[in-house]
């Protein structure tokens, strides 16, 4: 039985899959493949991937057959399972549950291309698209507290041996630490200042230019004031927004132009870099869960972060949570702007 | 001028050194190195880092020249540096500082000897007595809040490239998020429970032994409830202590036991994982300090967290501080206890 257990001291929650001692990225069992060089997302090889969950197909087509353009699966090897029972319980001083949950692969394209980035603008739509329809249908289910859609691209990001685009969704029944830690910082600035802190951010960046990478008419893409790593980059809406799935058709349209021109800048700029990605959005709410957060989550505000990872993280950075980072989001700025596109 | 910076959201620190590129971990410029293959921390080698700031020395021997047991140089190329004003300031709506603090390389033997499991234990205990020595003498300076001693061993675990044994220590002038969050959890739990969460957990596994790899009169070493990693090992006072460097010159020598054992144990289990420990011990305090922690640190334990490298860390695991661990403690702790010594 898949278990979450929490950490006493820190609160934090790992999750402990089946037993099975192979990762969870693993997103696929490799040796069911009947050749080596047969990608099985590939269009045409859906047999070699779980049914699928969702797609947007073309009329007329057949489910877990060709002619889709995103299309989503479990993971092989899910790290959590919806069928479940809770099952709150105590081990002596500790706290665990039954690892609740969904675990699926969004497979961006029916090509074989890897990096999100260059997919076209409309293809990049069509998925961000299909994250708003994941994220809408597994909100229904009330036990599941978060929701994150995370991509890992390359080795050195923890990338899974299949080198075709796609992303991966974990929804969880708990608030995982990062995720309080910015919903607590939001409300605390919000009580302070009556004001939304990514509101008062995108202000000032918008108004001094000195970490803005690029902006449409609903978004901009900025270098964080502390950012962790070497270029890391935040998209955000400009307009208030807690939950992505709120966001337009138009919206999508104009994350996607966004998206494909950071996610082309950092690959020109460092030569096709490892990255991770993860969407921050609002988190299923219920009236008992805002209370013990002691917020309305009305103060939180949706964003994207994208982390180059080609330089290195060492025991330091993980014991504390207290980064070193030796390019200013400043010097990141000045060079992904200037990059020809 | 290294600049530490507050996200105004999370509200973690991040260290911008000297806007020099380089990470601040390569520990020596290596192209001053007279040749390829002569390590600067072998003794007799001692011209080729920068002067050193304290030995554990022969009497006799002379500074910066042969004839010492542990030695601890700065790093060439510090994160932080302790001459400068803290100049506490805002950039608007943003928060920061000048990066106030010391960035040192413990060199745990003379001898060209890469990992620390491999040193004798009498060697380990100096090591332990001059990381005692550095916190104490750097806790009087009261800018500096906390003090980390971390170690990253093998190239996945984020080392340097030279391979002979030493730790690296940081003191800064912020409590970095990890502390803050094990100080609040240890104080939530005291005022509920009356008891330090720490000596109830040490409590709870020296009784079932579930978790339990190995003890001695002063220490016990586990794999923790809720480990992130797998075969991730905690070493513990089995009596209550806040602060490290209180320890005991017996204290010492048993810590130095059982690291020895642990660390041989993950070696021989592993086949010579690449790993990080860090040591969390209590934080420089002052009145005004605790009163905004509001808790007196009392109710802190110190420990050593190791955690073996060998499984990939994801993006996921980055972007929301929820970890996905294949190994169960208490299949790791069955593995640990059966090596043969």
């Amino acid at each position: 039985m898949p278990t979450l257990r929490r950490d006493p001291i820190a609160g934090r929650w790992v999750i402990n899959p089946d037993g099975k001692e192979d990762h969870p990225s693993s997103l696929i069992e490799m040796e069911k493949l009947p050749q080596k060089g047969v990608c099985p997302f590939c269009e045409g090889n859906e047999s070699y991937t779980p049914p699928e969950i969702f797609a947007l197909r073309s009329k007329g087509s057949e489910k877990d057959g060709p002619g889709w353009e995103v299309r989503v699966v479990p993971n092989i090897s899910p790290a959590l399972r919806v069928e479940l029972d809770l099952d709150r319980r105590a081990e002596r001083m500790y706290d665990l549950m039954n690892a609740v949950g969904a675990h699926e692969v969004i497979v961006e394209t029916p090509k074989h291309i890897p990096n999100l980035a260059d997919l076209e603008v409309w293809q990049i739509k069509k998925v961000i698209e299909t994250y708003k329809m994941r994220i809408s249908d597994l909100k229904k289910d009330k036990r599941l507290r978060s929701i994150f859609i995370f991509k890992n691209y390359g080795e050195r990001a923890g990338s899974s041996p299949i080198k075709h685009a796609h992303s991966q969704l974990i929804a969880v029944s708990v608030t995982p630490k990062n995720l309080k830690e910015e919903l607590v910082g939001a409300k605390e600035y919000y009580d302070y200042k009556e004001r939304c802190v990514f509101c008062d951010m995108i202000k000032q960046e918008l108004s001094t230019e000195k970490r803005l990478i690029c902006s449409n008419p609903d978004f901009l893409a900025i270098a964080p004031f502390a950012s962790r790593f070497s270029h890391e980059v935040w998209i955000l809406p400009k307009k208030h927004s807690v939950d992505f799935e709120d966001m337009s058709e138009e919206g999508s349209q104009n994350l996607a132009f966004l998206l494909k021109e950071v996610l082309l800048r950092l690959k020109i700029l460092l030569n096709d870099p490892p990255y991770n990605f993860i969407l921050h959005s609002g988190p299923n709410r219920t009236k008992r869960r805002e209370q013990a957060w002691k917020t309305l989550s009305e103060d939180y505000h949706w964003h994207i972060e994208i982390m180059p990872r080609y330089t290195r993280i060492d025991g330091f950075e993980w014991g504390t949570g207290l980064y070193i980072n030796a390019t200013t989001p400043e010097q990141a700025v000045t060079c992904l702007r200037k990059v020809k596109m």
